[in-house]
C-alpha cells in the first residue's frame, strides 16, 4: 500500500549503500585495518575552527528570537554576504534576493525543478554524474536526458546540441564533478552559453557546486556565474565548511537569468511546500561569520596524490582529478566494471562500480578516508594488477 | 519558462502572507502600537532553558564528526529517546527504526505523502484545515478530498465514511487544530480506527501534531498512537520547544502500521530524495537532551483567555480552543469572513478570513502576539460590533 514507484525504488536499493554495509560486513570479520573501504564520499575533515568559534559565539550570546522563523528566503544579511562572496569571485553583480537558503545542496536541486518542471519536461545532464539527480528530476515529473561527456569527462557540446528539445527545459552541470573529479574551463562554460542562447526558448543551467572550493593543484574553478546567462546555482557547505549533517546550503539565481522574478519567487515558494520552509537559523548565522573560513583541501590533495599513485604505480589508468573526493579510475581493458568490483573485492578493496554514475568502464573511488586506509590499500592495488597481468609501473 | 503549476500559485499568492504585508503597511503609518495584527501564528516564547544550556554544552565541547554524516534516519540515540517517551505517553511500544527525524512537520508531511501516493490517490482532510496540505498533497501527485466538521470542530464520522473511496490511501488529522484549537477525544478517534479498519484496503491515518503540546485547561491530548493503528505521526519542535527557525521533526510510524517495515523504508528514502536527507545534526543532539522541556505554556494560556475575553465580551462568538494558537471565531450571523475581515480593518484590526482554511463563516485570531497588543485591540473589538449593531455581553 505504498508507492508503486517508491516501492520499486526500494527494491533497487543503492548501489552505494550496499556497498557500505559490505565495507561493514568485511570489517567486523578483518578488522579494520584490513578492509580498504573507498566506496562513500563522506567528508572526513572537521570544520574549520571559524565555524566552531561562531557556533560557541552564538550559542553563549542568546539573543530572543533567534531560533525563531526569519523570512522564507532566509536571513537577509546571511544572502547579503552570500550575494557580496559570490559578486567578488565572478564580477557579477548579485544582490540577497537572488539568495534562497536551504537544507543542503540535494533540497536546492528539488526547489529548483519543482519551479522549472512541467510534466514530461526534460532534463540533461552529462555522464558521468551523481546519480541521485534521477530522483530529483522525477519526483517534480521530469524526464532525464544522458549526454556522453569527452575523453577526460568534459562535455561534448555537440552531443548536447544533439539532445536538446523543444521540452529540454534544464541542463545540469556539476564541476567539479562528481565522481570525475572534473573542472570545467571557461571556455568549455562560455560554449556551452552560445550553445543554449542560440536555442530559441531558455533552457536554464543548473549549476551544482558542493565541490567548489575543493579543488587542487593550485587552480580554482572557472565561475559559472561569470559565463553562463540562464544560470542557477545549488550550493552546500557540507564540504566546503565540513558540515554535512547541519543541512545548510542554497540556491542562486543569477541576476542574468531571464526568468529572474519569477524564478526566485518560485524558488522561495518550492522550499516552502517542499517543507524545509528555509534552513537551520543558527547555521545561517554561523555561515555569515565564517562564510571565508576554509576546511584544510591540502589534506584532502594529500590523499589524493597518495591513492593516485597506488592506482598507477599499480599499472592500472585514471585521469588525476583536478577536484572533488574522488578518482574515476578506468577499469582494465575488456573487464566490466562490476567484473572488476569483484575482482578487488577479494583483497577487501571495495569500490564502486562505474554503472553506478551511468559511467560503465569506470570505478569510483573515494579519497575522503585514512591515510593509514591509503597507504595499507597500495599493496592490495598491486595484487590486483598480478591477477590481471597488468604491468607496474613502479615499485611496490 | 517556470513551471504553469508554480505560476499559479505565485499568481494566487497566501492571503495570510499578504495580511501580513498589510500589517508591515498599516504599521508604517499608524505606529505599531495603534495595528492589532492577529494574522501570523509565530510562536513567539523563547525556547526553554534546558535547549539554550545544552545548545551551548555541545557548541563548548566540540567532537570529532559531530557536525558530519549520521545514518540516514538520524541518529539511534535521539530516535532511541523520542521512541521512549512516545512509548511512555501511548503505553504502545515504539522502537527507535519507527522514527525517521526531518527538518519539521512539513517535510515530515512531504515525506510520507511522497512514499505513500500513486498518481490520483486520494487523501481526506478535515475542514477547516491547514490549506498548505493542499500544496503537500499536491507535490506528489494525489488528490485532496475535504470533509466538513461537525459544529465544534469535531470530525463527521459519518461524512467522512461516505467520503471514502477505493483511491482513499490516506486521511489527515490534526489536534489541537490549526485553525479551530480543536482536541479530538480518544473515543472520536477510536472510532474514526474502526470506520478505516472496516475498510477492505488499509487507509492511512497521518497525525500532524506541531501543537500537540500546547494545550489548556489542565487537558491533555489523547495519543493518537495508542487508538489508531495505520498510524504515521509527523511531528515538529517549531512549537512544542519554540524552534521554528532550526527545522527539527521527525515523522513516527506506529508498529502496529499494517505497512511498518515498507513504510519505514520508503520515509527515510522519501526524505534523501526530496533532499532535506535528514536533520540538523546539533538539533537533534539538542533534542535529546532537552527531550522533557516546554515552553512556558501558561503565557499562552493567559493571552488566550485574555482575546477570547475580547471577543465574546464585544458581543462576537467563539468556540473557546482547548490548544493550539488561534482562535476561530464566528463572522457575525449574515456576513461573509471577508467583509466582516474588511470591517475589523477599518479599525487597524487585522485576522485571517476563514476561507484560507476551508472555513467560511470564520476568522482565525493568532494569540501568539503581545499582551499589550490584545490588550489594545479590546476597544476596537468593541468599536467594530457598535458598527454591527451587536449587544456587548460586558462593559469595556
Amino acid at each position: 500500500m505504498i508507492s508503486n514507484n517508491i516501492k520499486a525504488k526500494l527494491a533497487g536499493g543503492s548501489a552505494i549503500r550496499k556497498m557500505f554495509e559490505e565495507g561493514n560486513r568485511l570489517k567486523a570479520i578483518y578488522g579494520e585495518d584490513n578492509v580498504f573501504d573507498f566506496s562513500i564520499g563522506n567528508p572526513d575533515l572537521e570544520p574549520p575552527h571559524e565555524v566552531a568559534d561562531a557556533l560557541v559565539e552564538l550559542a553563549s550570546n542568546p539573543v530572543p528570537g533567534m531560533h525563531g522563523y526569519m523570512s522564507n528566503s532566509g536571513y537577509e544579511s546571511t544572502r547579503a554576504i552570500i550575494a557580496k562572496k559570490r559578486s567578488e569571485e565572478s564580477g557579477v553583480e548579485v544582490t540577497a534576493d537572488a539568495v534562497c537558503m536551504t537544507v543542503g545542496a540535494a533540497a536546492a536541486m528539488n526547489d529548483v525543478l519543482h519551479s522549472l518542471l512541467d510534466p514530461e519536461d526534460e532534463v540533461i545532464v552529462i555522464a558521468p554524474y551523481f546519480m541521485e539527480y534521477n530522483n530529483y528530476v522525477e519526483n517534480h515529473g521530469g524526464k532525464i536526458v544522458k549526454v556522453a561527456t569527452e575523453e577526460n569527462f568534459m562535455p561534448d557540446l555537440k552531443k548536447i546540441d544533439e539532445a536538446i528539445t523543444a521540452k529540454t527545459k534544464a541542463i545540469i552541470i556539476n564541476s567539479p564533478n562528481n565522481p570525475s573529479g572534473a573542472i570545467y574551463p571557461a571556455e568549455t562554460l562560455i560554449a556551452l552559453n552560445d550553445l543554449l542562447k542560440a536555442k530559441d526558448h531558455v533552457i536554464h543551467v543548473i549549476s551544482d557546486e558542493p565541490y567548489i572550493d575543493l579543488v587542487y593543484d593550485g587552480q580554482t574553478v572557472p565561475a559559472a556565474l561569470k559565463y553562463i546567462d540562464n544560470l542557477i546555482i545549488c550550493f552546500s557547505w557540507s564540504k566546503s565548511l565540513s558540515l554535512p549533517g547541519e543541512r545548510i546550503g542554497y540556491t542562486l539565481v543569477s541576476p542574468r537569468n531571464e526568468d529572474y522574478a519569477d524564478l526566485t519567487a518560485a524558488i522561495v515558494l518550492s522550499n516552502r511546500t517542499l517543507g524545509s520552509v528555509n534552513a537551520p537559523a543558527i547555521w545561517q548565522k554561523v555561515i555569515e561569520k565564517s562564510l571565508y573560513a576554509k576546511v584544510d583541501v591540502a589534506n584532502y590533495e594529500y590523499r589524493r596524490n597518495l591513492l593516485y599513485s597506488n592506482i598507477t604505480d599499480a599499472g592500472f589508468d585514471a585521469v588525476k582529478p583536478g577536484g572533488a573526493l574522488y578518482i574515476f579510475m578506468n577499469t582494465p581493458k575488456d573487464m566490466s566494471d562490476s567484473d572488476f568490483a569483484a575482482a578487488c573485492a577479494k583483497y577487501n578493496l571495495l569500490l564502486v562500480p562505474g554503472k553506478s554514475f551511468s559511467g560503465e568502464g569506470y570505478c569510483r573511488l573515494a579519497f575522503c578516508v585514512s591515510e593509514k586506509t591509503i597507504r595499507g590499500s597500495r599493496e592490495a592495488f598491486f595484487k590486483i594488477a598480478d591477477d590481471l597481468n597488468i604491468k607496474h609501473r613502479a615499485e611496490l
